[in-house]
């Protein structure tokens, strides 16, 4: 069995999030097993990057797989597309060392997250946006973010309570602004659940006036959920890029 | 009762074309129309710059209404945008002169026309591309796209045999290349029934090398729909703008 990486771009709004259920068969990671299974003729599974939730996009997930024989990336790209349905596409394959894992050997990750503040959301791009018809204060946002860049204990920003550690490293967030879309950049080591997401809603309150940019710094340090900001929706958040 | 002018951007996938029919409710003219009375509490009737084909998108359409007394502007967008679906937005509004009439005064119009050449369709803008895995050569693309460029009788390059006069002109036809998504810009006086779709098949013809680029001239010359291309589908086209 020789060892392989795939990267693949989805449009998550149909599914129940990339982690195989035992209740639904709506999940990116079964429809992709499935369809690679369907072509090798026997049952393959597929180690993600890590989960995406329900609703959420990806640009550049990863995945390793194990295959037996020569495969030739190509055609085996061309007849896993095939299979798949339009909402979901494998950019590429290549073969990897044996020791290589999609989440394990990952140092870091980039995510976006797309705001679209106009009165009424764009109708192009309005399954990969979150509409927030809100004015929003770049350089308050831009301030707080900075305040969130580096190594902490992220514990606020997480829905999960029983993370071993959670401390991770958030290395930039850049905020840019074009026309009446807000887009949010994050790179890091990695990141708990939810937390692009949380830190994208306190953001938000920030830009809003809601919370100062210096009470950042009192809510990394008092480790509560509650602090923070509100669950911005899943269908602005999309996985850019998985580093190696 | 003053004069308006509205533009408009739409995703046309849901919908049976702009003009409004007896024997279907999914047009959008007839959605908009709705939508605005609703607002205006009389009947309002629009006049498009011209009709979009089922299935055609817009992000720059315009129409002329009428409307009683004094309307502001920004309210009235918002109040028709929220009665709107969220495949239909109206951009904005502003108060014309009484003799202007958003077919008659248009003076030019701009269509783009987009093709993915991938294996596989990227799945964000599948909605809104021609899926052609074709390798395609832009140069033979470009050069005959220059044999298009001008003032002529376009008859071969439409669907409808009873217009008027098929004199048009084409000022400009733009091919640009981005990965694997060719676009197509279109700038011109107006163009005939199925027109862009039309020109577009043709020149795709001309990439795959089944028509030679000059071959275009004879074509022209002909003024017989069998010598030009295919019908390219609705979904890569878009009304991008309307000039005056």
């Amino acid at each position: 069995m020789r060892n392989y990486k795939i990267t693949l771009e989805y449009d998550g709004s149909r599914y129940q999030g990339w982690q195989r259920q035992k209740l639904t068969t709506m999940t990116i990671q079964e429809i992709i097993e499935q369809a690679i299974s369907e072509v090798t003729a026997y049952p393959v599974e597929i180690k993600g990057s890590g989960r995406t939730d329900a609703g959420v996009h990806a640009k550049g997930q990863t995945a390793s797989l194990r295959l037996s024989g020569k495969v030739s990336e190509e055609s085996f790209v061309q007849a896993v597309n095939e299979k798949l349905p339009e909402d979901i596409r494998i950019k590429g394959a290549e073969l990897v060392k044996g020791s290589f894992h999609a989440r394990h050997s990952a140092v870091g990750k980039c995510y976006s997250y797309c705001i679209d503040i106009r009165e009424k959301a764009d109708v192009f791009s309005r399954r990969y946006t979150y509409h927030h018809a809100q004015k929003l204060d770049m350089e308050r946002m831009q301030k707080a973010a900075t305040y969130l860049e580096g190594t902490f204990d992220y514990l606020a920003f997480t829905d999960k309570k029983e993370e071993k550690s959670a401390v991770r490293t958030i290395n930039k967030i850049q905020i840019c602004r074009k026309e009446d879309k807000i887009t949010l950049l994050y790179f890091g080591s990695g990141f708990l659940y939810h937390m692009v997401r949380i830190l994208t809603g306190t953001l938000i309150q920030v830009g809003e006036g809601e919370k100062s940019p210096e009470e950042i710094l009192g809510i990394l340090a008092s480790k509560e959920r509650a602090q923070a900001g509100f669950l911005a929706p899943a269908q602005g958040l999309c996985l850019e890029e998985v580093y190696y």
